[in-house]
Order: C-alpha cells, then sequence, then structure tokens
C-alpha cells in the first residue's frame, strides 16, 4: 500500500516527510501533476462492472487498489510542463487524474473538496466561532460606511487581504496593517476589504493538528508588533501545551471542515486568551519543527502511512 | 424569507424560474457575481460573537438571516465588471461574496462544493456504478497501448472529451465520434483520452432530477447515430416514465454526490437498458420543458421556495 505524494519538485517540506516513511519502509510515490502527460503515465479503467487505475511515475506503477492515502502537499497545474501546454489541455487532464483519485477508496491529507472550501477565510471565522473559539470582531464589505462606521466602534483596527497577496513576479509584500477610525475609506467600494479589531497581542501561536494530534508552538511578540510574519522580533518559536479548550475547539474546527491537517493561527492577548485569526489547511510546518523540535512531520509521515477505512469515498461519505 | 439566484444578466432558463417564483409571491433576489463591487454591495458582520451579512442589489437588501435558498444557475467571476477588473480583485470578491454564503445557514441548489466534485467525469461513472447504474465499459488513458487494446477488445468505441470543448472564440465543436480498432492512438500519449464502448442506441434519454422529483424524456435516435446534441433527426422530445430501478439508483446518485439537481444522460440501447453517460450538475432544462410540457422550471421554483432545516452547513454537515 503506497502513499501518493501531490507537489512540486523542490519541497523540502515534502523531502522531510518522504523521509520518515522510507525510515519505516512505507511506500511512496511523488507526482507533479505539471508531469502528467509526459513523465507520468495513467490509466483509469470502468470496463468490468468496478473500476481500477494505474499511475505511472518513472517506470514505477500504482495501482489504485494500492493506494494508502493521498497528501495534496504542493501539486503543480495539471500538464504545466507538457509539450504544447494549454487550458483544455489542463482541463481534460485534471478531469483523468483527479476524477481517478476521486474514485478510489483512499484517505485524503486534505481532500481538495474540503481544501477549496476551507480556504474561504468569512466561512473560516463562521466554523471558528461554531468551534468554540475566541474570534475578534470582523467585517467584510464594499460599503465605505460600514467600514467607517467599524473602525469608530472598535477603535484600532487592522486591514487584511482575504485571498493573500496578489500574484505576479516580483512578490508583492501585503502585511496586515493597523489603521485608525479617520482613515479614508472610499477606496473599500472598489473591492472588499477585511477589517478587524486590533488584538494587542504578547505573542503568536501556531497550533499544527495531523489527524487528532495537536501541536502548539508561541513566539513573544514584540509590544505593538501587528504582522509577526515580517521583520524579526529576536524571538524564535516555542513549544507550549494545549490548553483543554482549545485542543477540544480544534479537533472540532478539523471535524466540521473535514480536514487531516490544518494550522491554525492564533494572537495570544495579555489576558492570555487564544484569539483566532485563520486556520491555513496547507500551513507550513518545517520552521515549526526545526524550532521547536515538535515531530510535526513524523505525526504526517504517521496518519499517511496508517490503514484504516476511508470515511470520504462516496460508497460511505455521508 | 428570500431565493437568492447568482447567474448573468441574460439567462431565459433562469427567467422560467423567477416567473414561478413571482406567481407563488417568493421574494427573489437576482445577481451576477460579477457585478460585485459594482452594482451591488456586500458586507458580512463577525461583530458580535455571531454572524450577519448583507447583500445589496439596486437598493433591494437582502440579509443572510432572511436567505431562503441558493441557486448557483450561471454566475459570471467575480468583479468581472469592475472598472479596474484584476485576478486579485477577483479573488477578494470571491473570499468575501461565498465566504458569506457558505456562513449562511441555507439551502443550496447545488452547493459549489459539490458541483466542483460532480463535474469529474470519472468521479460520475464510478459514482453511477455504485448507484446501481448500467455504465459503459470506459477508460481514461495517456497510454497509447491501453487505448489499443481497448478499442479492440470492444470494437466500436467512441472518443470524447471530458471537459468539454476547448474554450475561445469562436467555439469549436467537439462531437462524440465513433472510431475503429485500426485507429492511430499514438497522440493518446499528449493528452489523456476517454474512450467507451459504443452502445448502439434507439434514443437518447435525458433525465431531470429536482430534489427528489424526476423528469424523463426520449427522443428516439436514427440508427447508426452517435451524438444527439448535433444534427436534427426530425424527432423531438418526448415524456417517458421512470423505470423504478432508474428512480432508485437517481436517488442514490444524488445522495452520493449531495446533489440538488442533476441531469441525467443515458443512451437507450435496443434491449430498452438506460446505459449512464454523464451528469450534469447545471445540466439546461428549457429544451426539455418546450418541447415535452414537463413542469421542471416549476420544480426547481418549489424545491427554491421551500423551507426546511439546511443539511449542509457548518452546523449540520455531518
Amino acid at each position: 500500500m503506497t502513499v501518493l505524494i501531490l507537489t512540486s519538485e523542490e519541497d523540502v517540506t515534502a523531502d522531510m516527510v518522504v523521509a520518515r516513511l522510507h525510515e519505516t519502509g512505507t511506500p511512496v510515490m511523488r507526482l507533479d501533476p505539471a508531469d502528467l502527460p509526459g513523465k507520468a503515465v495513467l490509466s483509469a479503467d470502468f470496463a468490468h462492472g468496478d473500476f481500477d487505475g494505474h499511475l505511472s511515475v518513472n517506470g514505477h506503477v500504482l495501482s489504485m487498489g494500492g493506494l494508502r492515502s493521498v497528501w495534496v502537499r504542493r501539486p503543480g497545474e495539471p500538464a504545466a510542463h507538457a509539450s504544447h501546454p494549454s487550458p483544455w489541455l489542463t482541463a481534460e487532464t485534471r478531469q483523468a487524474l483527479y476524477g481517478m483519485l476521486y474514485s478510489a477508496a483512499t484517505r485524503w491529507m486534505n481532500h481538495p473538496r474540503n481544501a477549496d472550501q476551507a480556504r474561504l477565510k468569512p466561512w473560516q471565522l463562521r466554523v471558528a466561532h461554531l468551534s468554540g473559539f475566541a474570534v475578534p470582531p470582523t467585517v467584510f464589505t464594499t460599503a465605505p460606511r460600514v467600514a467607517q462606521q467599524f473602525a469608530r466602534e472598535h477603535g484600532d483596527v487592522v486591514v487584511k487581504s482575504a485571498s493573500g497577496p496578489p500574484p505576479g513576479e516580483p512578490g508583492l509584500a501585503l502585511p496586515t496593517t493597523l489603521i485608525g477610525p479617520d482613515a479614508d475609506f472610499s477606496g473599500v467600494a472598489a473591492g472588499p476589504a477585511l477589517l478587524q479589531r486590533y488584538i494587542a497581542k504578547r505573542a503568536d501561536i501556531r497550533l499544527t493538528c495531523v489527524g487528532t494530534r495537536l501541536f502548539a508552538a508561541r513566539k513573544t511578540a514584540e509590544p505593538g508588533q501587528v504582522d509577526g510574519r515580517y521583520g524579526d522580533t529576536g524571538h524564535s518559536w516555542e513549544p507550549v501545551p494545549v490548553p483543554d479548550r482549545i485542543g477540544k475547539s480544534a479537533h472540532e474546527y478539523v471535524r466540521l471542515a473535514g480536514l487531516a491537517y490544518a494550522a491554525f493561527d492564533f494572537a495570544e492577548d495579555e489576558d492570555g486568551i487564544w484569539w483566532f485569526l485563520e486556520c491555513n489547511q496547507s500551513g507550513q510546518f518545517g520552521f515549526v519543527e526545526l524550532e521547536t523540535g515538535q515531530p510535526v512531520s513524523e505525526a504526517v509521515a504517521q496518519w499517511l502511512a496508517q490503514r484504516g477505512p476511508d470515511r470520504r469515498t462516496p460508497e460511505s461519505r455521508r
């Protein structure tokens, strides 16, 4: 039974997990969907009343019946490396590859259907609230007056992007930014703004969830620091215990969202409350493991190597 | 309680359903996501421990608490009509709009999460088989030898596109085409091919499923006809009863796929067997209603107008 990892060629995080899988003798196939068709060959056969499929990469063949789990790490666009790439070839190749994988009775980290949903920030806040996390007051709006009212009601607020920085090269940094109630909100009419009450934090928290295992790390913040991703505070990530209530909420969140892996970001305020900021279903864990020594890649490898019934195939999805 | 219809401005199929909803006095809001931001204004508020959101189109305001159902008909790309459109503005607007709608406790026809999955053809065949439909032997492959073996085993086979015709203007017709075992299959290595055993059919069948209601229509085929979508046979669509076994399988299919609406295409062979060809989760029904008189748009309107608990909100999804 083989673990299939969908990722691009250069991916040190995947390398860490592959090393763990090799240690335990678990067979692994690594595929960049960009290499299909070409380096990789696919056949999915619905010819005998049942289904079987095969993937072949560099002469190694993986049968869908021997598929243990799929890790959707950082896959390229299907057919992107084809000699004559086109949007249509990508669409056809996506159909063949993901249609075949969806048909297999396997476990996913994470199923693309649930991953796509989990990327929606407003929905994250809703699920976080339902899961019992503390969520800072937040508004998404295209109405300048609503944005201004929100800023007046809450005093200091931060503005940030919901979808991440704009694509393109060179990449544009778009840090979360503190603004006051007297800012000019007229531009909100041209594009939705995400405003959130500023949490004066004493630390950033990263909570990594792998199946049912939780790893919390904490990094002390500088007074007044807004976006921990930019600039060096001189502090490093340190392991911290997961409070019971937080653990319960995290398990509830991933259950509602249908995720096997999730990376939660919190701001810890002066009272020690962890405020939910976001949940990234494909968040990096390399830097946490490096600084804290927490065995996240081992946990990922163990989850992928597990045998067990699939809970999300067509047969049993409801 | 209002029905929200996401569709572009020119959509006669939506017009038919809107007319039915008006007859019963059900409030309707029609929104093209391409008009957001601009003609439409949005605010989603997570500020008071709970969630509320508003959509405003041409001065009419819809609160998420008053949202009865969402019909994802033929929505434009978010922000496509903005004065300065960009991929990033589209991504931010998609986050705000769909993130807000996913957060609402409402009923969907169809939820985009399930719609995306339901578009994958290989997965359709798998679910069709699990639902008890007769499925013609089919292979998706990038291996010329596999394609050739399949054609030799089954004699006459058809080749068709999995994702539909290539995008672009003018549109390219890509009818399902009959080929023999001696065809040149070398091109399969450059792009996945979908080969299916040719079903010699005496009729095309369209089965439209709206909630639990089923409407079957039949159109006599010319001998040797392959793709009923192209060319005029002189026959028209006529209503036919839904065989019990087919009805049972259709209900099982939409249950497994999580769909409220589905349009199934079958080929009826000389023995009267309905062979599953595909299930289009957004298939047209205007032509069926026009030729058969079957009240599909009324059924869609009734489904959308129903009140009832949402079975797919985060609260209760599992």
